[in-house]
């Protein structure tokens, strides 16, 4: 239970599968957890459930009155936001436009606003993450439109990395880049992969908690690749 | 005057300041020139112009039902976009969220439409051009939603380049990266800076020329940096 001393932390995607184990592992070891998403999360001590969908300022606007409701003129220790999704296709695609206005929303509009809620509620030498995808750091053919989603992503952690971005003092704002989630959905959609391949949501809210609570916290501006061999993660950082 | 027979390019911005310098360029050279912006532009012998603002699904279709009017069921050698446009600040800055979707809309909108127009309209071998920016192969913590987008142009070129990306047979995909263009509202804004590490529109519409007759086209997938010192351009490649 959340006590009020508790750290606070807000999962910005915090109904997904990735998002709903942080939430539930954060607050298993006592953080106060706020979600922001499309929906609320019940296991979660707050929510945001967001119902603006067309226009990027109105969701900002949205979320912060949101947030604002939650914690007041209070701070948090940590911002982590894990939404996203995945669309494939190429320019052919007659859906290529559609889906990649879907990817843009899904990952660029959510990293923006994360980044605007920790410049108004991230604690100084709090941790705000984002989420990237390993797959982005080279060209993306099979899913054009979420390739270049997701390196703008990169390229926004890289500059939040660098002198002058407004994140707050001794801040630390670090992507991650999965290969692939060990989510539902992923093995009903790819039966017959190598789960041995994919990276578990436990040890990935794991490692978010621990780089929250300041262990083994990588250096500002980070992307770390979550590379899942035999069942073993391990980091790769750039 | 452009002939039955002449070439034809689509300038994406042709009434911006690059967008206008393409437009006459061309039309001098004997090309037949559409143009796709806010506005009409009166040199271009047919224009596209833009109504819809708020949704991207609803801009792609108005933008391609406005270039079949013009080109029917023919094909055209070239699409250039130069669309664009620059706004700074960092995540603190109070117009982060606003500054980051105009960008996005002026970068990756119109290039993203591009790359449909270039799915269904360009001619096997020809040539599609997006304007990324020199800056965005950096953190920029003082333009950080610009420096997102723009990044999100460079991984595009990048995916159009590789195999089985959609572009049209033989076709060629390539990112412009001007460092500072030399356009009067540059001049305006920046009055004393050095003019001669700026690089005229006249160059660039000539380089994009030669490109699109054929003329040391770059490789498919490349962004060709504009580094201009003492009033002369050099093309750096990556």
């Amino acid at each position: 239970m959340a006590t009020q001393s508790a750290k606070k932390v807000i999962v910005y995607g915090g109904r997904g599968a990735l998002g709903n184990a942080i939430v539930q592992h954060f607050k298993a070891q006592g953080w106060w957890v706020g979600s922001v998403d499309l929906h609320a999360n019940d296991e979660a001590h707050g929510n945001v459930a967001i119902t603006k969908h067309d226009s990027l300022l109105e969701q900002e606007q949205e979320i912060l009155a949101g947030v604002k409701n939650l914690v007041g003129d209070g701070q948090v220790d940590a911002i982590l936001c894990v939404a996203g999704g995945w669309a494939g296709g190429n320019i052919a695609d007659k859906d290529f436009v559609k889906n990649t206005d879907l990817v843009l929303k899904q990952s660029v509009w959510s990293s923006v606003i994360a980044c605007r809620l920790s410049s108004a509620y991230l604690k100084p030498g709090g941790l705000l993450t984002l989420t990237g995808a390993n797959s982005a750091t080279e060209p993306t053919p099979g899913a054009v439109g979420y390739g270049l989603a997701k390196a703008a992503v990169h390229q926004l952690v890289k500059t939040l990395g660098a002198k002058g971005s407004g994140l707050p003092e001794n801040s630390t704002a670090v992507a991650i880049l999965p290969v692939m989630l060990d989510t539902p959905m992923n093995r009903k959609w790819m039966p017959t992969a190598d789960f041995s391949t994919w990276t578990s949501l436990d040890y990935v809210a794991d490692l978010l908690r621990q780089w929250s609570e300041g262990k083994t916290r990588p250096n500002n501006g980070s992307l770390v690749a979550l590379i899942t061999e035999k069942g073993e993660t391990k980091l790769q950082y750039s």
